[in-house]
C-alpha cells in the first residue's frame, strides 16, 4: 500500500473546484429496458456527453491548471492519438497557453483536426513508440513545455477521479462502479474517490480479452504489459500505467473481459435504447455487466460511459 | 378562432399530471458549438429519450387515460405504421387494456415488432389508405374498442402539448421554439402551450420540402393535402390534420422548409457535437434553424428533438 502518495479526497473536491468552469457536469441516466435485463438498477454516468466528447477533458484540464505560473506559459506537450490529444489541446487554449501534441503521420484526418481546431500544435512522428518518445523530447527541450502523460500522472488521475465524485455526490448508494480500463486513469481515479466516499462499494474495470493486460497484471499481481493488442475498444488497447496499476491493485475488486462481439452488442443496446451515441470503449462496462450478472443482482450499479468520439460511417452494425 | 373548443392551460397541466406516471420528465440539452455556428441559445427537448422513443408517448397515453371506465375495458385501436402505433400499444398495455393495431403489410419488421413487444395485437392490411381505413373501421365494430387517431384529436395534441408545458416550467424566457410538423399534433399542441405560457414567444415549424403541405395550406389559409410525399424525415410525410390546422393557423408564426440534405446535415451535426441519436424528423427544426437564422439572432430558442427511432444500420452517413 502506498496510500499517502495518492490524491486524498481533499485534493480530489480541490480538483473538481479547480477544473468545473471547464466540463461539464455530466447527466446520469437510465433505462429500464436495460435494468431488466441486467436484474439490477443501472447508472449511466455519461461522460460521452462532456466536452471533447471524453473524460479525458477532467485529467487535462487539472494538469493545465495545476501548472506553476512560470510553466503555465511555456505549455504543454503530449503524445496521443487519442482523446487525450484533443482534450489537452482544449485545455491549453482555455488556459491561453500553447500545446504541442505528437502525433503518428498515421493518425486518422479526425483526430487531427481536433487537435487543430482547439488550436493544437502537432509535430508528425513515425507510427513507432520509439518515434513517439523521441520527438516528444525533442518537442519538450526545444519549447520548455511541460509534459502532461495521458493516464500515468497523479494529476491525470486526479482529474479523472472528479467524474465517480460527481456520482457519489448525486448518488450516495451505489454497490458497485463499472469503468473501463486502458492505461488506467478513469479507473484508477474511480476506484480512489469510491474508496473514500463509499468505501463498501467495488469498483471492477471492464476490459476488451483482446486486450487484457490489465486482468493477467491484476491476476498475476505483477504488471505485465499488452503485446499484440486488438479489440474494437480503440480507446482500451494501450497497457496500464505504474501509478494506475498500484491504485488498482489497492481499491479494484476486479477485471472483467469481454469479447469484440459482446462489446457491439452491448454498443448497440446502448444506441437502440437510449439513444445515445458511445464508442466501442465506452460499451465494455455494460458488456461486463449482462456477462457476469450474478455479483450485481438487486443492486445500485454505476457504469461510466467514458466517451463518445466515433466514426459514424463505421458503426459496427 | 375557435379557441373555445381549444384544450386550455388547466386542461393541458391536467393531462401533465394524469400522465406523468408513464412518461419521462425528459431533459433540455445544450450544445456550445450548435449554439455558436446558429448565432443564439438553443435549448434542445430531449422527446427521444422519452418512452417507446417519441413524443408520441404522451398523446397516446393521455388519450389511453380519458376512457370512460365502460369504453377502457374495450381497449383502443388505431392504424399506424410509426411511432403511434408503438406508443399506443405501450399506453394500452400499462393500462391493462387491449391495443388493436391495424398496419400495412408492408411495415417493417422492426416496427411490427415494436407494437408486438408492448403487447399490442396486429391486424395486417393492404398498403393504401383505403384499405387501412376500412380494416381499422372493421376492427372498431368488431371489438367495440375507441379509435384513437395519431394527431387529429384533441386529447392527442393536449398530450403532446405537456412537452412545451415541461419546457416552459423549466425555463420561461424562449424567444422562439421550432417543432417538427407532420400530421400537426406536437407543433399544435406546442402552439397551444407557448400561446398560454409565452404569449410573447414565436413557435415554427420545421417542415421537409418534399412533403411541404404545412407550408403550403399555411400560405393559402386553407388545409392542402401532401400529395407525393418524399423525404427522409419518414415520420413528417403525413399531411396536417384538421384540428392541426386550426389552432396552427391561430398560434403559429411561420412554417420554415427545409431539404433533405439539410436536414442530413442537421442530423449529422446532432450525432456528432451532441452524442444523441435522432431519427431524420427530428433534425428538421435545427435545420431550419441553421437555414433561417437572421430572425434568430441572439435569441433564447428552443428546440423539439422529437424522437429517436432509426434504423442504425441504414444511416444516411
Amino acid at each position: 500500500m502506498s496510500e499517502h502518495n495518492y490524491p486524498s479526497l481533499k485534493d480530489i473536491r480541490s480538483a473538481h473546484e479547480r477544473i468545473k468552469h471547464m466540463i461539464h457536469k455530466t447527466p446520469i441516466l437510465t433505462c429500464s429496458t436495460i435494468d431488466r435485463m441486467a436484474g439490477c438498477q443501472v447508472y449511466f454516468k455519461c461522460e460521452n456527453f462532456q466536452k471533447v466528447g471524453a473524460f479525458k477533458a477532467r485529467g487535462a484540464a487539472n494538469a493545465v491548471l495545476k501548472l506553476s505560473a512560470k510553466n503555465r506559459e511555456k505549455g504543454v506537450a503530449t503524445h496521443s492519438s487519442g482523446n487525450h490529444a484533443a482534450a489537452l489541446a482544449r485545455a491549453a487554449a482555455e488556459a491561453g497557453i500553447p500545446a504541442y501534441i505528437v502525433m503518428p503521420s498515421t493518425a486518422p484526418e479526425i483526430k487531427k483536426n481536433a487537435v487543430l481546431e482547439y488550436g493544437g500544435i502537432i509535430t508528425l512522428c513515425a507510427p513507432t513508440l520509439a518515434s513517439r518518445e523521441s520527438t516528444l523530447a525533442e518537442v519538450v527541450v526545444r519549447t520548455g513545455a511541460t509534459f502532461v502523460p495521458p493516464f500515468d500522472d497523479f494529476n491525470v488521475i486526479e482529474g479523472q477521479a472528479t467524474c465517480a465524485l460527481e456520482m457519489w455526490d448525486e448518488k450516495d448508494d451505489f454497490d458497485a462502479i463499472i469503468a473501463p480500463v486502458g492505461g488506467g486513469g478513469l479507473l484508477a481515479g474511480t476506484s480512489l474517490t469510491t474508496h473514500y466516499m463509499g468505501p463498501h462499494a467495488s469498483v471492477y474495470g471492464g476490459e476488451p480479452e483482446g486486450a487484457d493486460d490489465a486482468y493477467r497484471s491484476f491476476t498475476a499481481k505483477t504488471r505485465l504489459p499488452v503485446l499484440t493488442p486488438n479489440s474494437i475498444a480503440d480507446g482500451l488497447l494501450t497497457s496500464l500505467g505504474k501509478l494506475n496499476f498500484e491504485i488498482i491493485q489497492d481499491y479494484v475488486a476486479g477485471i472483467l473481459t469481454v469479447s469484440d462481439s459482446e462489446i457491439i452488442a452491448a454498443m448497440r443496446l446502448i444506441y437502440e435504447r437510449m439513444k445515445i451515441i458511445v464508442e466501442p470503449s465506452c460499451a465494455v462496462p455494460l458488456a461486463a455487466l449482462l456477462k457476469y450478472p450474478d455479483q450485481f443482482q438487486g443492486k445500485q450499479v454505476g457504469i461510466i460511459l467514458s466517451g463518445g468520439n466515433v466514426d459514424l460511417s463505421k458503426l459496427p452494425f
